[in-house]
């Protein structure tokens, strides 16, 4: 167990709710704090803190902890009443933080026994020690992000006339293994030609064509740290206005990352790229935020986006990117994550951002 | 909007909670519904179903869904506060029924809001639906695990002197798509000697050695219809405590099965098999429940275990599958999806159960 991790989450609780306990489902978190990941399904998995008590990891027996020093594990089994397990361990005197991504399959018979005097979404004190990695993160971050980088130089070799997205795709994840990544941060998204234009495009048996984008939205694990890039490709020499585009969207992403520093909002950073986008006229083609929080997650709390008013702080990592998607025909992207320094920012993406063209027209 | 499906569900609503409403969160159920599936992460999409009313799809606008002809599709965007609009759609006199998944996150701004009279936890209408497949589904179920015999048979032309776990789990995905399948169910297992006594073992670098059990633990999509089976054999003749163990899962399996049949209870079908762990003296190594239902997902609830009295009905699904596992020395599981007939059980799988030794010593 992580006790300077425990005690910036239980610091942070306090700072909104003196006195709370606060109980962690989340996987990540769990894994964040013990060490111990299990995606549990349908299964429980939790660990309760509360000041002054030693941690409690409650777990399905199914899965067999190692022994913790400075934490107690709480078996239960597949025919144990979750909710009784759970309550037993729970202050019923005290208010009790629970997790966003606790299912309510657990926490309404909670509610119902009265386990605690109060609940509320406690969250946050979790994210917000997350968001703040520290220096052993920050350390796999970077690792993480240069195999990134080396994968996308590898994946661009495996574009030629005749392949499908999906032929490519299902090279990636030896690319990652190549550079020391154990799995996807998510599963890799190539897109080709009008394809582009759905930013959640799944690769399908769609051929390579002249004249095609080529878009990879891919990242891997080191570690479990996610790394999390975009870069958009030309298939011989792009049409007028792709190039058009690819350029507008090139400085929206670097007007973005040029003002990231302690202290600027994370709407002014969407504003700032949106701002380069309206500009050039294709404001409702960029149909999403501007980016997203990572870490051990690919998507972790704290967006880049107009309705998120909080500053940036040193430690943080996220996303920026911006795109166009032009229905049917054609849609660029470019993304790197960035790093919060003290005094202003480093981009963990190397990889150029400008336009290549992969073949001859 | 499949509307056969809607009805049963707001029937068994309403056998529990008159003139309630439900929201679904889970997209799979939605998917039953509607025929549209998105993962959303931590974005929203529900179904909210009342009786007299057009079920409403709420859901972020960065999936745009098709038009329904008995259905309104309700957008919100990222920006938006999403239990603002959430709580529009919802009757703020009626009860509201909500989902085992539904994240805490969208849940407890509703119960704040007060956005309905009263909450409760209204899965088991939505899942008693899908429990019971109908025609359609139950022919899914059937191809697909058609398919899964079918990619075990060619899995095991992949084991060879010197392999590694790794190496034939990374080549199932193409054997599932060459029998139609487009995705796993579950990431397969592939576990080697001693490896075997961990029932969630992933694949690793081990490489196979004469004397090894090699346990399957395989399923794959069709049509979104999930299959599921565990084989284990034998790499060269195994010792006697592997070949005993293995008759004894074997008939464990067999003994469950052949009970199957309308209004036998969950419990009775682990008991059979337990029963005869139990006797044969390694019943503190058989540690988890008998089996899960499954469907469009790999586990759906309603679980085969001591602790479920409910009694089996004709067009539900579920495993059998039975295992010892004897730490760090082997481990035997042995699989079959069960398909409950009008008067028994139609086993869905049916490569062989018998011992089979895969080389020789």
């Amino acid at each position: 167990m992580n006790m300077e991790r425990v005690e910036r989450m239980l610091k942070n609780l306090e700072a909104s709710h003196a006195d709370a306990q606060i109980l962690i489902n989340d996987p990540w978190s769990i894994y964040y704090l013990t060490g111990f990941y299990a995606d549990m399904f349908e299964r429980f998995c939790g660990v309760l803190l509360a000041r002054g008590k030693e941690p409690v990891i409650m777990v399905n027996a199914l899965h067999q902890l190692p022994e913790y020093e400075n934490a107690r594990v709480a078996y239960h089994t597949d025919t144990d009443v979750v909710a009784k397990a759970i309550a037993q361990e729970i202050d019923p005197a005290k208010p009790l933080g629970i997790d966003e991504v606790m299912r309510s399959g657990f926490l309404m018979p909670l509610i119902e026994r009265h386990a605690a005097s109060e609940f509320f979404l406690g969250s946050s004190a979790v994210t917000a020690a997350r968001a703040i990695k520290d220096e052993e993160e920050q350390n796999l971050m970077r690792i993480s992000s240069a195999a990134n980088d080396a994968v996308i130089a590898d994946a661009i070799q495996l574009v030629h006339e005749g392949v499908t997205e999906r032929e490519i795709a299902d090279q990636m994840l030896e690319l990652y293994r190549n550079h020391g990544c154990n799995a996807f941060s998510f599963p890799p998204i190539v897109s080709f030609g009008a394809n582009a234009s759905d930013p959640h495009h799944e690769p399908d048996d769609t051929v390579l064509k002249r004249g095609d984008v080529v878009l990879f939205d891919i990242g891997g694990r080191y570690r479990n740290y996610c790394s999390d890039m975009t870069r958009t490709f030309f298939w011989g020499e792009p049409d007028e206005e792709t190039t058009r585009v690819y350029d507008v969207v090139r400085r929206a992403n670097e007007a973005a990352e040029a003002l990231i520093a302690p202290g600027v909002r994370f709407c002014d950073l969407d504003r700032a790229a949106r701002d380069v986008i309206e500009q050039a006229g294709y404001g409702e083609y960029f149909t999403h935020r501007l980016g997203h929080s990572i870490g051990l997650q690919d998507h972790e709390p704290g967006d880049v986006s107009l309705a998120n008013t909080d500053t940036v702080q040193p430690g943080m990592t996220f996303s920026i990117e911006p795109g166009i998607y032009l229905p049917g025909r054609t849609g660029v992207r470019i993304e790197d994550l960035a790093l919060v320094t003290e005094d202003g920012v480093e981009i963990l993406n190397s990889y150029s951002h400008a336009p290549i063209t992969l073949r001859d027209s």
